[in-house]
This record gives C-alpha cells, sequence and structure tokens, in this order.
C-alpha cells in the first residue's frame, strides 16, 4: 500500500477512464476517499451497484466540495460547462484536473473557471479500450502506459508533483509537454489513426457488393483492428476532432499526400517504391516493441483456437 | 489423430503460412510425408534445424516429385514462374494449390502451367500475423479461421473436397468464392487496410516536428494497432497491390471520398455527422465479436502490466 497522495479525489464523469482511475487508486490506497459523479441517473446507479466510488453523488458539486484533487472525465466539449458548475464549491489549494485527449482546447475551455488559490494541472493518460462506461474500467489499464502532464506556465510545482506521483501510483510512467505539442502528437499516433479506422469502416459498411456479413466474416485479415478502433465511443472522438481540429487537418493533409503518391505506384506498378515503403515502416513497429508498449507475440497474444 | 488426407505433401515456400501449415498437418496426422522448399539456403537450413518438414529439398522439382498435393506458399508474382518449373515433374492425379492473398491474378499466372491431368484448387487462408519466415508459424494460426478455396470452372470435385478436408483439419473454416468476388471483399477487409496502415506509419515517419521516439513512446493510442499491420512481410504486400490493382483503386477511391466528406465535416464543424458515423462504424464491431472472428477483451486481450 502506498502512502494516500490526495485525501479525497472527485471524480466526475464515470466512464472508461474514470473508472479504472478508481480502480488503480484503490489497488495502491492513494486517496482516503474518492467520491464520484456523473450526469446520468443509469450511470449513477450502475456506479453504485458495483462498488464504484466510495460515495457516488447526485451532483457534481456535492461530489467535489472538499475535495483535494478533482478530475475532469467528461468528453473534452463538456470539460467547460462541468468547471463552470464546481467552481464555486472548490477548496482553497485543492487542484483540478483532467484526461481530456485534447490539451489546447481544454485548456482555454477551463482555465477561465479556475477560482484564484485554485491549482490547474491538465493531464492525458494514454491509455484506453474499444469499451465505454462505468463497467468497463480495471485496475490494470494504466500499468505501464504513459501519462502526460500538461501544466500551464506558473502553475504550482507542488501541485504537479503530487500528481505525477497520483499517475505514477496508478502504474503509468508520466512526462510533461506543452499543449500545442502534445496536441500535434496525439494527431499523429492517435486521432488521425481513429479517423482513418472509421473511414475504413464507414467504406465496408457501404459497399453494397459486398455483403456486412462478408466483411465480418473475413475481417481476421486486417480489417478487425480497424473495427476495434471505430468502435470507441462516438461522443468523445466527436469531440476530439472538433477540438483538435488544426493538428488533425494537417496530419490528414499530409497522410492523403502520401496515400496518393502510393496510390500512383500501384497504378503504374512501381514495385520497388512499394517494397522500399513497406520495409521502411516495418522496422517502426522493432521500435515500439522494443519500447515494451506492445507484444511481440503473433496476432497481438490473442488467444487462438477458442 | 485423422486419417490423413494426403499420401505426400509438398510445401513450395517456408514462411509463416507454410510453417503454420506443417505444424497444423502433423498435429492432425493429415499427412503421411510433406516436403518443403525454399529458394534461399539460410531458409532450408533454418528449417532442418527446427524439423520444419519432414524432408527438406534442395529443389523446387525434388519436393514436388511424386507429392499428391502441392501448396506453393511463394509471393503472388512468384507463383507463375514457380509453377513453370515444377510442372513438368508433377504425377498425374496431383492436386496442386496455393496460399496466395490475390486469386484472379494467381489464377492467370498458374493455371496456364498445370499439366493435363493435375488438378488446380487456388485457396487463400485468412490468417496471419505480422512475423514472417520459416521460425514464425504455429499450429494454431488457421484454427477458428477462414479458408477461401477459389476453384475454376470444371474442377474434379473430389479434388475441391479432399483440399477442403485438409483445411478443416487444420483447423479453418471453409468457403467457396470465385476469384472476382473474392478479390474485391479482400480489397476490403485486407488490402487497403494494410495500405492505409502502411501509409499513416509512413506520415508519422516523415513528420520532423514529432520525434521517432515520441511516436514509438506514445504509440499505445491507436497508432500501435496500425504499426502491427504496417509490419507484414514487403514482398508479399508489393505483390498483392500490384496484383490486385483494380480492386484495390477503387476502394481507395471509395475511401478518399469518405475521408474528404468528415474532414469537411471537422472543417466545418459539423458535429452531428461526426457523432452518426461514429455510432454506425461502432455497430460493425459488435458482428465481428459475435461471429467469433475476435475477442471481446480490452485491449485485444493484451497482457496488462508486463
Amino acid at each position: 500500500m502506498s502512502k494516500p497522495v490526495y485525501n479525497r479525489i472527485a471524480l466526475v464523469g464515470l466512464g472508461l477512464i474514470a473508472s479504472s482511475m478508481f480502480w488503480a487508486i484503490k489497488r495502491a490506497g492513494l486517496a482516503g476517499e474518492v467520491t464520484g459523479y456523473a450526469r446520468s441517473d443509469a450511470t449513477r446507479s450502475k456506479a453504485r451497484e458495483i462498488g464504484l466510488c466510495d460515495r457516488v453523488c447526485d451532483s457534481a458539486a456535492e461530489a467535489c466540495e472538499g475535495a483535494d484533487l478533482v478530475v475532469l472525465c467528461v468528453p473534452v466539449g463538456a470539460m467547460g460547462p462541468v468547471m463552470a458548475e464546481i467552481a464555486p464549491v472548490l477548496k482553497p489549494g485543492a487542484t483540478v484536473s483532467d484526461v481530456g485527449s485534447v490539451k489546447g482546447h481544454v485548456i482555454d475551455a477551463v482555465q477561465p473557471h479556475i477560482p484564484e488559490g485554485v491549482h490547474f494541472v491538465p493531464a492525458h493518460p494514454l491509455a484506453g479500450t474499444e469499451h465505454s462506461g462505468p463497467e468497463s474500467g480495471f485496475a490494470e489499464l494504466y500499468d505501464n502506459r504513459w501519462c502526460l502532464l500538461v501544466p500551464v506556465e506558473g502553475t504550482d510545482p507542488d501541485a504537479v508533483a503530487a500528481l505525477r506521483a497520483l499517475w505514477e501510483g496508478m502504474g503509468a510512467n508520466v512526462e510533461e509537454m506543452d499543449a500545442d505539442h502534445h496536441d500535434l502528437v496525439l494527431s499523429v499516433t492517435s486521432h488521425t489513426p481513429h479517423l482513418i479506422a472509421y473511414t475504413m469502416v464507414g467504406v465496408a459498411d457501404d459497399l453494397r457488393r459486398v455483403t456486412d456479413s462478408e466483411v465480418i466474416k473475413y475481417s481476421a485479415a486486417g480489417f478487425r483492428d480497424f473495427t476495434r478502433i471505430a468502435a470507441s465511443d462516438p461522443t468523445m472522438w466527436r469531440d476530439v476532432f472538433l477540438t483538435n481540429k488544426d493538428a488533425t487537418l494537417e496530419i490528414l493533409g499530409r497522410f492523403t499526400e502520401e496515400l496518393f503518391a502510393l496510390q500512383r505506384a500501384i497504378r503504374t506498378g512501381d514495385g520497388d517504391m512499394l517494397h522500399d515503403y513497406f520495409t521502411r515502416t516495418r522496422a517502426i513497429r522493432r521500435g515500439i516493441i522494443e519500447a515494451g508498449q506492445d507484444t511481440d507475440a503473433p496476432d497481438f497474444g490473442r488467444a487462438h483456437g477458442k
């Protein structure tokens, strides 16, 4: 058991990220009490039923009053309004953080509502699954995954250090990054890949000459991995693309440029170009496995024959 | 132990697919003897060292002479020349099959070399990993995966039935399909997704403002799954795109059309369009899990915290 990092933590929003935080906090004893709030009655009921949070509250203000750390775990587009709602009840010296996938927009939306004497330390854990909702969380989600802290200028170093200790206690590796760079890096490693996966799954769904059942039956040949990505929470991803618009459009522009170059090589039969390109991309995979961010087991280590 | 389906099977090419076939054939006792041949000395040596094939031969002709079934397990572009080489030694009544990811081109390249009295039954097992080479195979690769048989008109039904029994004995589910439809379906479920994954990984590699180490460290957020797909064998994939050109270009055209529609929605801030699109694609995932073609375990069932 670690020493508690915070006396009381409030989780606002009780989906995959918050519920995994709760189980990870409990696993390591990182807080005296964890309160929680979700907008929907059904989510709050489910949370109470499965023991998610020490206390589930019926308003965000009730959950956040007296908390030492408030973590906003709602879609990026909802961060500003939620912050405005809880601002009046925050105690002096408390820290507000979030888990949004976009940082520039969240800072713009949340920062103006932060009361004098309250710290704001934006964060983004790079972990998730295709599942959502209060039942989807598990304590191991953050183990050996990255959590990026994006403190704004002039933030109290102690507030940053405490949040770092929390995330490390939940199993994550922590780095700091500025907001613009974060949004560009994530556009490359996450946002644009998600958009592309959504697009490819949409194409399959539209193609009348190939039946749905064929697409589903024969998905193991590559498409399956796209469908997992494209099964992520629609609201979360809508907000990501709308709020990280500039970086997404820039990376999409580069993507289509490269795609057209490969398309041209296919059309003209330029096998050398294709082979060189595919050889270069293969090397990146090796780096990811060496960095411990994936398994080298065949087929992602899926269980076979079951 | 099943009853052997063939007295002698020859595997030409000893990569992931052939080596997995060997172990699956042995697991179920589907052949009296399995011979093998690979073009490279290093592959043949490695095969002998690890006991891959009952007998590794120093020429394709030696491996195929007297075989009841010859399976061409070489890249699609090499099928025609290999077939021309082994044609003179094939015994009457033997069956030639292949495992190529493109069927129209393979039929065009192989069929003209098939001797009178020899059967040709093209096939395509929809299974693979990002690894290649003789050491990458394992007996379970085909368990509960699909193998598509693409018999040409007038093929002897007994030859088709025997090949079906072999694949079923190796654990696969078998269906028949015509070549054009196969090439279109696979373009959607496999070829185009691979090209897109290669492209996205190439974009990341090009982007100088985002370092390689950042791309690798933060890959778990979606990009990681693209890198696995983009780590597949470069020669195999070059040949796939060059030989399934028409279907690939058609599906790519549809893909860019859809991508531009989503890009426009991002640019104009059309959140409803994005949300509807992402909700629709999520349903397809459910179908794949229900069809038993993937696991519902979070994060593909990867082991966590290791």
